[in-house]
């Protein structure tokens, strides 16, 4: 059986633990205890020299890090990834963008905030205003395109939406107010209505 | 033709330039001045909302944007991604390991040190050590992996490995010190030895 080595309140193991769920694929899911150094043991690292959730383990014993290129592995050939060669590139567009605009802002600041108990370092406070305004930019990013569109590729629930919808949806534990996103509501209102959606902290049954 | 939205001193865009020269792909480029403001204009922001280059404008008027789905997108088919399932995601692993573990510290640090010209704002300053550390971080980590590999994924040149060249060999800019890490200077040497390589700073003909 597959093994999944993750921490239940990460939107960056989350997305994958959705798309399991949703593509009916078992696995038995291994705990980690991220903030005090369970993916920095050698045992770990052997796994994944990167150190961090989620990583996957395969029966034949091999790893795969990195959430987006575990969800594009597990989709690849079904529903969660378009057929059409540029929206699955756009697909990864957006996959992109939540890795590099909108997780380090908005789940950074989440975790400082809700995650680890809101104590933070000196560095931590003096980096949170420009956090929160880069994590307000990219919600602004995805407001607009969502005004227009009902999902981020093709007008069909897909890979980026479950990437773009882990962090999204909990952004209000750092804090972000998403009254003014009445787009970004509707469309995790959509999302969540997805067969076989589960919340963020539901273990494997 | 194809247009190509880019700045060349960025890594990022010379993924995309350093892609399409060794697949033989002709694109028009306009250089953009990012520093600027030059991707933040209207008319940018119509063809990118994310406000960033690289971007690519199809023929017929389209838009692609975020270096790794650009690389994506050309690459499909290609001898740049590999044929197995497995690898294919691998590649995606160290595309996103490249994007959230690597850019926002080497590259940072080289744009801080060496393109805007090394007047940092207060907040830069207190960042520079942590990002610096981040950075060996990252170095650390693909040592590891090239001490025992060839290229990234399957001992073979490919887009993992224009991925992560395209900051790593230029990581000195940023006063990265790299003769401590003899597989990463190995494999950078065979980088620059595959057809059609050319310098990060090189137009199209």
């Amino acid at each position: 059986m597959l093994t999944l080595y993750d921490f239940l309140p990460s939107g960056n193991g989350y997305k994958v633990r959705l798309l399991l769920s949703q593509l009916g694929i078992a696995y038995r899911l291994v705990e980690l205890e991220i903030f005090q150094g369970a993916t920095h043991t050698p045992q770990f690292l052997a796994r994944n020299p990167i150190g961090r959730i989620p990583t996957v383990e395969f029966e034949d014993g091999r790893h795969l890090a990195e959430s987006g290129a575990i969800l594009w592995y597990f989709a690849e050939g079904t529903d969660f990834m378009p057929q059409d060669r540029l929206e699955r590139a756009q697909t990864l567009q957006w996959m992109f963008f939540e890795q590099y605009s909108h997780e380090p802002y908005i789940a950074v600041v989440r975790a400082w905030k809700h995650v680890v108990g809101g104590k933070l370092t000196p560095l931590q406070e003096m980096e949170l205003p420009e956090r929160t305004r880069r994590g307000y930019q990219a919600l602004d990013v995805m407001e607009g395109h969502l005004a227009r569109h009902t999902f981020f590729v093709g007008e069909r629930y897909g890979l980026a939406d479950i990437a773009l919808y882990a962090y999204t949806h909990v952004a209000h534990e750092g804090e972000f107010d998403l009254t003014r996103y009445p787009a970004i509501r509707a469309w995790m209102a959509r999302v969540a209505q997805q067969p076989r959606h589960i919340p963020i902290t539901e273990r494997p049954a």
